[in-house]
């Protein structure tokens, strides 16, 4: 992992990273006097244009003592493309753009590729991060592609709880693995939202196998998260990172 | 409406009440130097055992700044009781028990007129609670027969927040009538409730006409409401009462 030189944005210490061919931001709270918990944020794809809200995200987990980061997604911003996973995600838009549901195959073969890749990547940017002196652990995921959230938390023994965001189509696969996350989960769910389907996250939340976990469903659609759902998200992560 | 002499609670100032032959509890703030809202508190029946909950709620909201008021259901505690609620409230009991789903038939007969009877009821308590020097409103509805708490949201214009506990059965008219609810709601749904249909306690939060609706889902059965969701629902009420 490289790191860039420190920005100082008032209360936030910003660099960018690059892990592999893999761009990246680190959040750390400025006044921060001891090691840090770490906040995984994730996104749909494309940290240029995700990168105002992915600070504006940043900036409340630094108030609350945490250091935060994100990572491109494979094939997606200013990364090198992959041919197959565009191809999925073109058909994928085009069912939902044409009002039907996308079929299982294409959803495996967009997301499943996905995750695996990121999955690797993400653990391995912990794994570097975890070696800073400002950063201590624990670490939470929160947000981003769903399913992806979902083999970090099932997997890496690092992570303490998981902010989800029930708001992309889930393979089946995916669905089992959730009976197999332990840690603490929050789930968000916009509630009409259009390019995801209600029942498969209801599915999502019942099968994961945590023992503390809460559904928040707002009215609206995928961008329309509502304010005071963030808030209760992040007072979630607070709850168990401290 | 008779008030009893005040009881000082530290913080809290408590009078028994009775309308007609209900008798119930209106807690205030003692520290409020101006008329304060009005929390509406629900409860499944017999207050003299739920006392000790109510009282815990009502300091909760005092702290914020709110009144609250309680009044015992038609035909439980020390009421007299309505053979025919007794009957439907056994009838569905026991087919709970047995794992059966209550008839559509029981349910009506026993939530309709509890609700029919108790939202008069709860009405006139409010027009002769706002008469007092110390509260102003707005009101809220909190808790309690969920179908009781769509019904007063749905009829009552000077309720302004309605949150409810998604823990009983919903009478199919009930579901319709919620439709009619316009101000912002928060519902609550313990997952595992034993005592309660999840899909219903969905369609219900689906039908509500309220612009802004949050469901909020925890893990566990009836009374293992957990202590953050308690604080979430206090906080939903907070955002709309001041």
């Amino acid at each position: 992992m490289d790191l860039s030189p420190e920005t100082r944005l008032d209360t936030l210490i910003e660099r960018d990273l690059t892990l592999g061919d893999a761009p990246g931001i680190l959040w750390t709270p400025a006044l921060a006097d001891s090691p840090t918990p770490l906040i995984l944020l994730g996104h749909p794809g494309d940290i240029g244009r995700m990168r105002p809200r992915l600070e504006a995200r940043a900036r409340a987990a630094a108030a609350q003592g945490f250091a935060s980061v994100t990572l491109e997604l494979p094939g997606t911003g200013a990364r090198a493309r992959i041919v197959a996973l565009d191809e999925a995600r073109a058909e994928l838009r085009a069912a939902v753009l044409a009002g039907e549901r996308p079929t299982e195959d294409v959803v495996d073969r967009l997301i499943l590729p996905l995750v695996d890749q990121a999955a690797a990547e993400w653990r391995a940017l912990v794994d570097a991060l975890l070696e800073l002196p400002g950063i201590g652990g624990p670490v939470a995921v929160s947000g981003g592609i769903v399913s992806l959230g979902v083999r970090l938390a099932a997997t890496d023994p690092r992570i303490v709880a998981a902010s989800l965001f029930a708001g992309s189509w889930v393979p089946a696969a995916i669905l089992e693995e959730a009976r197999t996350v332990t840690v603490p989960a929050h789930v968000l769910l916009q509630w009409d939202d259009e390019g995801n389907d209600r029942q498969q996250a209801l599915d999502l939340f019942d099968a994961l196998g945590s023992t503390e976990k809460t559904l928040q469903a707002n009215l609206g659609g995928h961008t329309g998260v509502p304010s005071f759902a963030g808030d209760d998200a992040a007072r979630f992560l607070a709850r168990h990172l401290t």
